[in-house]
């Protein structure tokens, strides 16, 4: 049916298994922050595997980094696949991590056929999409899109102070013989393969998800400002209890966006009472919302609705609210769906349209060139935690469909 | 009217600022856990006024510290005041400290007037009696009292993994020459001066606040379990949102212990999401109540519902609720409460008697002889806060009151 090379499912499992191994967490997930020690090992070991195939590797000034195996034709943008190798905090092994090897299975199979492109065919780790340790999110595909400015994602700090610029140095020390790429430059296309997490490939029973487009975001930070004061002298009405109004806020605004159709995800995931003894009433409360709505309009409309619910219940406390990122809901070009597609359907993966309800490195990069997304199932959609978990064959279909369509697309 | 001694009110509050500078945060406030740096450095400082009186410095197995000025008749026990030297994090100057202060004041106008007591006078500086670093607060004095095992508390933990035990190495190491106290050993007096925390005083316009007694609490230590999710692709239908389950239990249980005489005193004061991730649905959430009333009966009913209301809004999540300490109101000797109301009333300090809503090192201490506690002002009843103050006046009256009281207890 097809003259194409097969991919190697046991050598793409055998690396997800290696790469299981760093930033392992008791509970059988992943604790892999970006540019953390563990997350610098994985780097150096998809720059051993490259290296002992003779590709370049290439490291931009935001700590992307690309696997590159040269075309015929150096005039010609790269086709390139990836994703990213960072980790929520105690998450799942396979969110981001799967989309790189799976892009580097399809070019070692490539290799192995000894097929020559015409374009180079590269694997793109985009740093930091995960976010929890530097914010924002996505830091490394938005800056190389030019959608953030290096200057100020360089000067994000985490929690202990310590600056992105000062990991993308440590990486940069880790892998001193990477070339330089700048940022910005164009792709001849670009594909992420990503598990799903939700249940609808699970639901219908499909390997492969042709992801059409992401919902949009917005995502703000909630600072409630009270007084500390001493728990057992202090009365009720004389305390301004920051914890008190944070949580009416949290509850009122869970009520507000509750929505018949289950369609809005609002969450609250980060919020930090302070100063946090047991014997002192919390005088600062932070805390985050990220809510999301495939209808811009939707997101639009109800995002506008929080500064108002906080501010209706602050009672004798202070509060300020910062939206601090935006993404309005984005599509895929019909081009690069309409690929693959084609290519999971003569391979005989039973396959189905999907829309992403999580956002993606993809998003930003799609500004810089036609590109596209494959999803596969993860069990009962459960991700951002250890039991995270998809199949050998999924991972493989996958890794077949991106070698086809990058075969297809760079010859 | 009396012959005894004046205390130096400038020599005090030079001691107040010298230790005002040890843990100092940029709010004007104090940060010295117990045992920390800061802390030991605040020993160390005791230590050496101590030693240039000529004066003994002794350590028991909990560090506990006693500076003690011998009597002359050694079978005696001793009479004593103090207080602690720790804070709660970002917390005030005066809280603890002061009332080392006064009694190291009341001891120095001792020692300057030549008189020569028959019972050994000391300062006490008990460990820990904040406890955010370790659990429970009172660590020394409960434990010395014996309300509390020595084993279990040296082995208790900071967040670090930080024993208790490693601290108390760590002071005796700072303090080489200090002689050993046993524990438990009994007092002739113990008398512990100390901000109010409330503003009864500062309303009545008094200096004095004899202290009766002390109010009792019951700590709990809820968990809820639900499941880590992603945010953007887990509908409401599918979570488990610990932080959803342990608002809804945190409002609940406010709303339940409204009393209309603002009596009660119930405050959830440390409240911990995990993992924390902007975008990740929390599946673990972990959070302290604190909750006092004079009435042990209230008490004991009220506390009583805790488990139930958090049993009935957890949901798909689990809850555990863990009781880690109890106490019970308590009073002190009448005996003791004449005596300082006479010495506050000869000496014309405007006084009366008041009860303590917080709890203090004196609670345990009343087991092994009769004590008693003086308050004072601080503005606005602001405690455990950076703004936390007290007037150089109102802290030379609590010293000379000590010392009266101390002069006619051990001559």
């Amino acid at each position: 049916m097809t003259n194409l090379p097969e991919i190697d499912a046991n050598r793409l499992w055998a690396r997800q298994t290696e790469m299981d191994g760093i930033g392992a967490t008791p509970g059988g997930g992943i604790h892999r922050l970006a540019l953390g020690e563990a997350d610098i090992e994985a780097h150096r070991r998809l720059n051993d595997w490259a290296r002992a195939r003779g590709w370049g590797v290439l490291l931009d000034d935001i700590g992307n980094m690309f696997l590159r195996r040269e075309g015929a034709d150096p005039s010609l943008p790269p086709v390139s696949s990836g994703s990213h190798t960072d980790s929520q905090p105690m998450a799942g092994r396979f969110d981001g991590m799967f989309g790189v090897l799976a892009a580097l299975e399809a070019l070692e199979t490539i290799d192995d056929a000894g097929i020559e492109t015409r374009h180079p065919i590269e694997v793109a780790i985009w740093n930091n999409e995960e976010g929890p340790r530097f914010t924002p999110a996505c830091m490394g595909s938005a800056t190389y899109a030019g959608v953030q400015a290096l200057e100020k994602m360089l000067a994000a700090e985490d929690p202990d102070g310590v600056t992105m610029g000062q990991c993308v140095a440590d990486l940069r020390a880790a892998l001193p013989d990477a070339g330089r790429r700048e940022l910005g430059e164009p792709f001849a296309a670009f594909i992420e393969a990503h598990i799903e997490q939700g249940i609808t490939l699970e639901g219908y029973g499909n390997v492969i998800g042709v992801v059409t487009g992401m919902q949009g975001y917005r995502r703000f930070r909630v600072e409630v400002t009270g007084q500390d004061a001493h728990s057992g002298t202090t009365p009720r009405s004389r305390r301004r209890d920051a914890f008190v109004a944070a949580t009416q806020m949290a509850e009122a605004l869970r009520q507000a966006f509750l929505d018949e159709t289950d369609t809005m995800r609002f969450t609250i995931g980060r919020f930090e009472v302070l100063p946090g003894g047991i014997s002192v009433v919390p005088g600062r409360v932070v805390f985050t919302i990220d809510m999301r709505h495939p209808s811009s309009e939707t997101l639009a409309a109800e995002g506008d609705r929080v500064v108002g619910i906080c501010k209706d219940l602050k009672g004798d406390c202070e509060v300020s609210v910062t939206e601090f990122i935006t993404s309005a809901s984005m599509e895929f070009p019909e081009e690069m769906r309409a690929r693959i597609e084609a290519a999971a359907t003569a391979r005989g993966f039973p396959n189905q349209r999907i829309y992403s309800a999580a956002s993606h490195d993809a998003r930003h990069i799609s500004r810089l060139g036609p590109a596209g997304m494959i999803f596969i199932p993860c069990w009962e959609g459960i991700s951002h935690n250890e039991a995270e978990s998809a199949t050998k064959e999924d991972c493989a279909a996958a890794a077949q469909v991106i070698a086809d369509v990058l075969i297809e697309l760079a010859v």
